[in-house]
């Protein structure tokens, strides 16, 4: 490969985030692509109103006697650990596994597992039953990896349990351990709204879901959009109560020229 | 009985319903009727904040440890299957018990009776011990009825059962089998906001506490000011994120000559 | 002590509690407290956000098996009644203890105990395994008390607890029966939204964790804030939809001159 051939090919993701991230939302807006989410108390709703904005379906029971039907005919699973009740606890194993017989992306949200080591234990079963992508924070990722993010870390750990892995903060980086990407955009108030992380993660389901053969890129595109709605957001708003109805308003009508002028993506 | 005033009776309907609806919108504001509601965990919020909006008092508790306290006191019981986890599953014989035994509307939402064998079966049982008023989707009433809403499906279905049906879509239609009303305000928006339906029928219940001889009316009357209230808001906002504040704030100061001038009823 | 000595000892909270909120509001917003929260299902959100919008952090898990991690870290505890399911019954009891061992203060919220008696059974159990303040209404606090706050009867209440009792309604109330404190701010739409003194409880035990020596100020100084912000979100909302963001967004912005402006306290 010539070395020009090699530049453009690092630099692709540049341009292609946006328009990948174009294209996917105009598919969820008229696949109404259903995630299900089995999802923390106090995430519910939020995850729910985002992917309603964003085109898509939500569902959200975590019943043990019902979630592997719903599970299994949805377009994608998301599973988070903010709450981990016994219900929870026993619906999550059921759901992973209807979706993974129907070869549905599972991502999993493994919230606080730095705080307890029942959740920590629980995550790491989860990631021992496979899982499509992992969707983590700093904290979460040195609890899980025993490692930190630096000096390939992240790649590494992507590589040793076979998924994307989406590590969020001030910039967000996703890799599979081969090819990755990193996304810069968002707003300081997101960080002052509770669930944002744990809803944009629905996102990135539903984003998975429809581009099951490249979910590194999928994920990137899923944050970008987020992180777009959240700077529109973030310029509007008079403050983290106003914030959110913004973002919601921002996503729903989020198009590709905004998100290519926007987006600050490698 | 003269042919003018069998047009008039036929056509009573039009015109009453903004009237009834005005009516039971102040009774409401100044009896501040208590909705008990046990409802998904998804609702819950919005169904609290539409009931005070509309003037009510809303109470949500699902232990069965003491739902019969709460359910016995109130003035409506809505029961909503969108959560069905062993908790709700208790406390809902318990709380209609204790609703009938006072002589109380208890209104049932079958919410996703299609997806799952398990709901259907509960919301057959709900059905079976007696409930005054049924709220569900074209989907939900196929999978209860086995049967179309079509070319009189619907009545007779409200005649078998013994209650009120209303089936809420692009035109919302209400009958208990021999008087009906049909109602098409609304506006896109509402579909795109999670628990809108859910929360809707918690006014419904309030509406046939304070209207119990004439269910179906009080039925279309709140359908008539949600939908009314969805029309403000849809035009108010700038998307769904939005949207949920300005319903609000439109069920709010919602009045009679609003009702009146907006109203696509028959 | 001389005479102008005592006026100005006794008038010292008029001019002290807008100093004080400023001051706790300052360093909950550099320190980021992290209040526990045991709530009920429809304030769990609105808690969350509530808390981010003042400067802290929000937990609310009330899984029994990890509970103790998550109070036992925490700066504060609350306990709120609100959803008194089997789970929450089993977690209060550990989570109390966990943040007793460490001196943390713990505050209840005795939700609905007028409702039913294993509400007000379950509430004195707690009371009796101690707490650092009370928040409750009229109804709950006769229930609580057998008696009325007339004449005395807070105080006494508060001494035999040997507690905070902070008593909520048009004026409130705050005192632990020696010293004690009264807060006239507020706006009609707060009782129009739901979860809103659930919410409010939060940001007590905030400033009770900042200010462990002086409860009762520290009580009075949260419901100073929480009262202020109300009054700017009721002049600038158009309905109880439109109060909730402004009041975040008035939460988050709110100022020492503002505080002293609007302040009616004695």
């Amino acid at each position: 490969m010539r070395a020009d051939a090699i530049a453009r090919r690092r630099a692709e993701p540049d341009a292609g985030l946006p328009v990948l991230a174009t294209e996917l939302l105009g598919r969820l807006r008229r696949e109404r692509t259903r995630v299900h989410a089995i999802t923390n108390a106090a995430a519910q709703v939020f995850t729910a109103n985002l992917v309603l904005a964003a085109g898509g379906v939500p569902s959200l029971t975590a019943s043990a006697a019902e979630v592997a039907d719903f599970a299994g005919r949805a377009g994608a699973l998301l599973i988070n650990l903010g709450t981990l009740d016994p219900e929870r606890r026993a619906a999550i194993p059921l759901a992973m596994a209807a979706a993974r017989a129907r070869g549905r992306p599972v991502v999993l949200d493994p919230v606080f597992a730095e705080a307890s080591p029942l959740r920590l234990a629980f995550a790491r079963e989860c990631l021992a039953q496979g899982v499509t992508a992992l969707r983590c924070n700093g904290a979460e990722f040195r609890a899980l990896s025993g490692t930190g993010a630096e000096a390939g870390g992240l790649e590494a750990f992507a590589r040793a349990q076979g998924c994307t892995v989406a590590l969020t903060g001030e910039t967000d980086r996703v890799t599979d351990g081969r090819t990755g990407h990193a996304v810069a955009n968002g707003h300081p108030l997101m960080a002052r709204v509770t669930a944002m992380g744990c809803a944009a993660t629905a996102l990135l389901a539903a984003f998975a879901a429809l581009e099951p053969g490249r979910v590194p890129a999928a994920a990137a595109a899923a944050l970008l959009v987020v992180g777009v709605a959240g700077e529109i957001a973030g310029e509007e708003a008079a403050g983290p109560g106003s914030f959110q109805p913004a973002f919601l308003d921002a996503l729903h009508r989020l198009d590709g020229p905004t998100l290519a002028e926007r987006a600050r993506v490698s």
